[in-house]
């Protein structure tokens, strides 16, 4: 016979299935026993009333690996719908002992440290794991809309011999004696590749050694990267970004629904068109509702951009706010100025709910603007060599945007800490599990 | 007006376009001369007549970028059938100085240190790009096809506290003062998430610090992984291969068309049912070919895949031998034995026109045998606790497989060095570009 998934009972009722799964639960009662199993995709109730079978599943620690075949009955107080009645029970595999937290409370409730260092067992818990499945329906939503727009897929090298952002937070790395660094982000590969394909993609991982210990900070994440040229100026990525956002959040919709009832979350809606604020308008804003001066200051602090997130809720209802035009001097080095206000940049940074959650903009397309722009940086152009060949060989006006996967599931499903919906953190004390 | 594709301008015909690219190669004759533009696609031939048009072209340096305005015409000898005549040429960026390759040859024919040095500009060259639109297709194939049989995608970290083949060839990375390793594989991580979904795939960068300089070897690829659970053995594990290797070639052959065009080669077919050897029986078949005596040997040479590969063509018409059961000692681990023999495993290796392609199997699934096979391989349990947990707590049997992306490039564009195609490879002398 073959097996049905827990999630698809409600088609077989009347008939008879093989469940195979882990034994999420078991409760004896005198007359009839209740089992919850639990398989990849969700969590059934089996009622057992054989003495036998019964027996065999009392002796078992939580989490044994078992197979069921019973029929599927049509049980209105049930959760799905149906419950399904033992004809047999077997047991492949008994855990030698009890897992260290009880998987079948509706919420685990245990401490963060307890969560990670537990991670192979607590991701089996239904909320925990439903985060994962949507950043499997995020990943795919990306792609999806992407390439429907002709972007081609890249996978560029981790190992590098420059560091993207010119030398800070990067973890070293001995390459048969030479030292190398972690690819901060694939930004000097995507641009490079928009002189082979003019439209490419990428997901992977990207690694910052900031020393920053929050709750908005892991070392490793996943980046979901675009860039493509012949673009006008930012607001062509701007635009770009609005619909990709629109498509990953209708495949999360699509492919999460179970996930999103696990969670109990809506996702959040995105405009047609994203309201828009330049940085020097924030400013004029926050200074407005705050009184503070804010003249000369070259960035936002995180208080202001929540300002800025209630401001935009509050004034066109929506979850989503771009600020463009930061300061060049915060940017990095690539970074295309406005041509009509050079300290400011055409760069913007998307904010969801009051959080950034996107960084993207124009950057350089112009082998001589780059070597000026290092120059001003204080960077030898030397270790950029292979960086800059892009450049002197006819690259066109470009950009593109970098979506951080946790933080964007953070965001969605309201997690206090990006560690609860990163799978196998890597944070300042944490390498393991 | 919206920019036309080259590739898309047959359906243009008698019709106005804007096309967008770069001067691939410009010939100024005395009447009327011919620009051959190339975009991210592909590359029309384009008349230009007016005068101040040609002496702007021809000012201009190879992989200037470029707009024009034209008519598209039928023309029987033009290679897509048709060609632009150009109105309008436009100049975007003049780049300061002529390419190092000359990218409009038929073929580059150039060195490998020179295309790999110059990779910025020589991923430009229509062949060279070719393969990466495969990788693209062979990304998309394999995804589609494990989705479409309920596989989720993880993303698993790459900076690691325990080496997955037990300490060999691994690179460091100095993680805040910390020695930690680059993931050799998601090996430990796709199993422990088989025991959360069931079923889970990864695309993402493996790194060995193998110190090989050969054809075949670099030290950063990208690993194509797939594990799932509840499976009867190895055989569940290959059958599963087969359909997915199936699927990734027909994504291959329909997204990839022009680059297989342009590479004039043909995909390979997937048997139904891929033939098959045990490793005493492929020693025997080598034997009887050459006469070697290869009893006490534990593994396979590349000379003896190579005649088992010419083997299966001879025998069965097959591209594709998967040979099975190769001993333990020469495996990994976590490999399971064959219960009936147990100094040989139930895993396997998939030989495509005789060259290994991808490697798989069942893996232990008890915590039991877990603790015997890393105490018979001489590894202490405590660096792999994180992994262990999972067994501990009920663990399917499972299984999977792991294909290298620019191996399985290599094997179908007939590439005779695994650099020609791998994006910005990473060997024992190069980490640039």
């Amino acid at each position: 016979m073959q097996r049905t998934w827990t999630t698809d009972l409600a088609a077989h009722t009347g008939g008879t299935v093989l469940l195979k799964g882990w034994l999420h639960h078991f409760r004896r009662l005198s007359r009839v026993s209740f089992l919850l199993l639990r398989d990849g995709r969700g969590v059934v109730q089996v009622v057992v009333d054989s003495a036998e079978s019964v027996a065999t599943l009392a002796a078992l620690h939580h989490e044994a690996v078992i197979e069921i075949e019973g029929d599927v009955v049509a049980v209105a107080q049930a959760p799905n719908g149906v419950e399904v009645r033992a004809r047999i029970v077997r047991v492949l595999v008994a855990p030698p002992e009890e897992p260290p937290v009880d998987l079948s409370r509706r919420e685990l409730q245990v401490q963060l440290p307890t969560l990670l260092d537990h991670a192979p067992v607590t991701l089996r818990h239904p909320r925990q794991r439903a985060a994962f499945r949507l950043a499997d329906a995020a990943m795919a939503g990306f792609r999806a809309s992407l390439r429907s727009r002709d972007f081609v897929e890249i996978q560029t090298p981790k190992i590098v011999a420059a560091a993207t952002e010119g030398g800070a937070n990067v973890f070293m790395v001995d390459y048969f004696g030479r030292p190398t660094y972690l690819a901060q982000s694939p930004q000097f590969y995507k641009q490079t590749m928009v002189g082979v394909f003019e439209r490419v993609f990428e997901v992977g991982p990207v690694f910052r050694a900031e020393p920053h210990d929050t709750q908005r900070h892991v070392n490793e994440y996943v980046s979901l990267d675009a860039e493509f040229g012949f673009i006008d100026d930012h607001r062509t990525v701007m635009v770009l970004l609005r619909d990709v956002l629109a498509d990953m959040l209708g495949t999360m919709a699509a492919d999460g629904r179970g996930a999103l009832a696990e969670l109990a979350i809506d996702l959040p809606v995105v405009p047609a068109s994203i309201p828009c604020v330049h940085f020097t308008e924030a400013q004029k804003l926050i200074t407005a509702e705050t009184g503070e001066d804010l003249s000369g200051e070259p960035d936002l602090a995180p208080a202001h951009e929540s300002l800025l997130g209630a401001w935009a809720m509050r004034e066109t209802g929506s979850d989503f706010l771009f600020v463009t035009g930061y300061p060049m001097v915060k940017r990095p080095f690539y970074t295309h100025p406005d041509p009509e206000r050079p300290t400011f940049s055409n760069s913007f940074d998307l904010l969801f709910r009051g959080v950034e959650l996107v960084t993207g903009g124009q950057r350089l397309h112009r082998y001589d603007d780059y070597l000026a722009a290092l120059g001003h940086a204080g960077h030898d152009a030397a270790p950029f060599e292979g960086y800059l060949q892009a450049f002197r060989h006819g690259m066109p006006p470009h950009g593109g945007f970098a979506i951080g996967l946790e933080r964007l599931l953070a965001r969605v499903t309201g997690a206090s800490n990006i560690r609860e919906v990163t799978l196998f953190p890597r944070d300042l004390g944490r390498v393991t599990p």
